[in-house]
């Protein structure tokens, strides 16, 4: 790809500790960890590592909860010249498994805490190797660790992939370079920000804040999962409160009840919103008691943002997810891959130095995905006049329905505005007349009372009549990924249970 | 080189007029430019450069004051694919002549004001088009511009060396924005910043502060020449004061006598200080007022700074040129290019993304300066046992009297510190005992009687026997260039006057 970037580099971490030994680097399982002291670990585990056998150029898979682990481990897999691959901890043994295979992993680093799951793991995929991370020999580091060659291949993430196969995302080293420039050349940087990451690090939203962290010399807040009350009381520290907090829609949601929507100190300077659109009601809440949201766009084959709103427009373009990130080019095609006009919806296609490489032994699926240069999410939305994006659905999750387009978000956003309702999910269903049909999956407030037919009204009022739910079911949670994303695909499985 | 950035990416002002066409690019001439309207000026004039037929990689040469057009002709140079050669002002037209001969530039950019040295210049070096900057046809420009490669060459500078023949250093685009990004890496970044050039924007201290300015999105504040009454009120402005400003320590300390060393206002967040050694007294004086001082080291070659104290070292680190930036190496080698341990003396070599990839049309001095991939600056300094960087002097500077290294900056900071003087600069002069021996050069306060005895004895009293200068001669200025660096080889002329 001319688009990414070239060239080396000295070793991040390494380069990092050198520069500013003593400024914390993280902060995890109840301890803080400068540069120095994170460096250190790294390279002994690099080293150990390396005495293991393991190959520059090979991939090691990850297996481990968020904490200083996991944080040492991503560094010294690249120090050991190895590229990552950090398993998702709420995958089968089967699932997980199949990655490996994929990829063609032989080697799995693992904590204590995921020692049954390794193992059963092993007994599925053979052959597998189980390092213990706890266990690993300790070696006493060698000098100046290898650059790091931009072009080459940091880590495989696997797509959390709401519908197919998930497929391993490339992410070289460039990739991730220019993702953590281009944020800081859009959020700013300060050398005494702390980013919180309370989403899993084995997704590429929690992975970026490690990196991020390096290279920016500011220090990563790690929380084992996510726990409102936690993550307010982070926020709310007095002195070393978070300065910045990636999280979706529903977290934030959540963080804002858990509080009775108290407004949070000036300390936090940006709340980066992720994971698909963002309901309005949410955005408007946080805008009135003046909530630092910035609303991003951003992919596992993007290495993380690849769109985010300034800062300053967060307010006056409440629901864009902004523009794309220096570097980056962003625009809507239809399915013949022509630009459509301002306003027009259709697939979002991206370039940028920030953009994988393709999917890893999917010469296939990459050409698919990658044409003349842009990758095609799958994701709809549009640009308006001056550029801004608006994220509109999955493509996969669209309703075709008596030739019109419905956009489950715009129904789900429509429900979640409605005082009784905590959160929505819509799907499709097959419909003898229109072809498919939109039904609703809600989930009430605490006391609330259900009652299909206010909600039905309240939709009628407010939406084409073609996009009004054809019935509504209630739950009391919605399917989601680990990274907290809304599983469409499994809302007929949950409404059955109701 | 390996070390050199690749790929490509959109033309950098075009992007950031996309991201941010309202956010101001330029305060100059008494008036600000948005984004926008720099970008559209730039398009116009580069679809003018295309049109009068600069062709894609020729070297186009740039004699301007600093001013709106001297940055719009930056932008629109490299939008026409080729490379800038921006002029020194304050040379003869036979020095500019042998540079744009050297360089086999056949096109001279220039502004009303240059237009008598232009024609001047014309006559001297055949064939040579000149192209008036405000007289270019207005040319409807395009749409999209070419992307911007990477490895490619942006500008030619040639080095200001204070001794022998110019030589143009080569910057890349790659070089230019690594040392944009790794000073934002260092600094920090804040959206409202307002960097002041007031040094010449034909240097590389100048020059890269428009690039950082469209890679920032962030204001550049250009001044026509340095006036320290001047560059204070723009510190002092209310609501809009400049919060960077880049300086020589000559610069610095004219400043603080014209306020009196009144503080500055906490909008200012660094004053960075480049141009060689400071003197101590100086940053003491500096340091007791709060001026926010990080001292720099940087060289053309390097795209401006290569290493730059923390903010926050800025005080603890008083004297230190700080470490190298994220991503650059520094090492210090002896006559045999051997790494010398920390504490001691020799060459700084450099190596890193933001690095000279060679000298224009020299194959041979290139070689001879870049060995193994580093950079040989002829400056000498040392590395303390934490790897911060000082800086002694340059090389060809060194006095060797009786086989004792004598750092002219070393006795010019003593200098410095007698309470009548208000600057000095020291050379070597033959001495039939001990080869060479210092000579001072000294310009005293105003109202100050000048002893030489009184200021010989105060040396004495300070440096060893054999630094202290041979003579003192007086003067009412010290010879500098353009980038208000101290031309110690034409201390012999001022002195002979005194």
């Amino acid at each position: 790809m001319t688009s990414g970037l070239g060239g080396s580099l000295p070793d991040w971490l390494h380069d990092r500790a050198h520069i500013s030994p003593d400024r914390i680097a993280l902060e995890a399982d109840g301890f803080r960890l400068d540069f120095g002291e994170l460096d250190a670990g790294a390279a002994e585990l690099a080293a150990g590592l390396d005495h293991t056998g393991v190959k520059p150029g090979e991939i090691v898979a990850l297996l481990a909860q968020n904490g200083a682990l996991f944080v040492q481990a991503v560094h010294a897999v690249a120090r050991a010249g190895a590229a990552l691959m950090p398993l998702n901890l709420r995958l089968t043994p089967s699932e997980l498994a199949w990655q490996l295979s994929d990829a063609g992993a032989h080697r799995l680093l693992h904590d204590a805490a995921n020692r049954d799951l390794a193992i059963a793991l092993r007994d599925e995929a053979a052959p597998l190797e189980l390092l213990a991370l706890e266990k690993l020999p300790v070696q006493s580091a060698p000098g100046d660790p290898p650059r790091f060659d931009l072009a080459a291949l940091h880590s495989v993430v696997y797509t959390s992939g709401t519908t197919g196969r998930p497929k391993g995302a490339m992410l070289t080293y460039g990739n991730h370079l220019w993702s953590a420039t281009a944020s800081a050349l859009n959020l700013g940087l300060q050398p005494d920000d702390r980013w919180l990451a309370c989403l899993p690090l084995f997704h590429v939203g929690g992975l970026s804040i490690l990196l991020r962290s390096v290279i920016y010399g500011t220090t990563a807040v790690v929380h084992p999962g996510f726990d409102p009350a936690r993550v307010n009381a982070a926020i709310d520290s007095e002195g070393d409160g978070v300065t910045i907090v990636s999280v979706v829609a529903n977290m934030l949601q959540r963080m804002l009840d858990e509080r009775s929507d108290q407004p949070y100190p000036s300390s936090l300077r940006c709340v980066l919103l992720g994971g698909g659109p963002a309901p309005e009601p949410l955005l408007r809440r946080c805008a009135e008691i003046g909530v630092p949201v910035v609303q991003t766009y951003g992919l596992t084959e993007t290495a993380s943002q690849i769109a985010t709103l300034a800062p300053q427009d967060a307010l006056p373009r409440l629901g864009a997810a902004g523009k794309p990130l220096f570097g980056a080019e962003l625009r809507i095609v239809d399915e013949n891959d022509s630009q459509r006009a301002a306003g027009e919806a259709g697939e979002i296609a991206v370039r940028g130095p920030s953009v994988t490489p393709g999917y890893l032994n999917r010469p296939e699926e990459t050409a698919a995905a990658i044409r003349d240069g842009w990758l095609h999410t799958g994701d709809i939305g549009y640009l308006d006049g001056e550029g801004y994006l608006y994220i509109l659905d999955r493509r996969d999750d669209l309703i075709v329905s008596g030739g019109e387009n419905i956009y489950p978000a715009e129904i789900e956003a429509t429900l979640q505005s409605h005082p009784d309702v905590l959160e929505a999910g819509v799907y499709g269903v097959e419909d003898d007349r229109w072809g498919r049909s939109p039904v609703a999956v809600v989930v009430l407030h605490e006391g609330a009372v259900p009652s299909t037919e206010a909600l039905l009204a309240f939709c009628r009022e407010r939406l084409a009549a073609y996009k009004a739910p054809k019935r509504i079911d209630f739950a009391s949670s919605l399917p989601r990924n680990a990274a907290g994303k809304l599983l469409r695909n499994r809302l007929g499985d949950v409404s059955s249970f109701s």
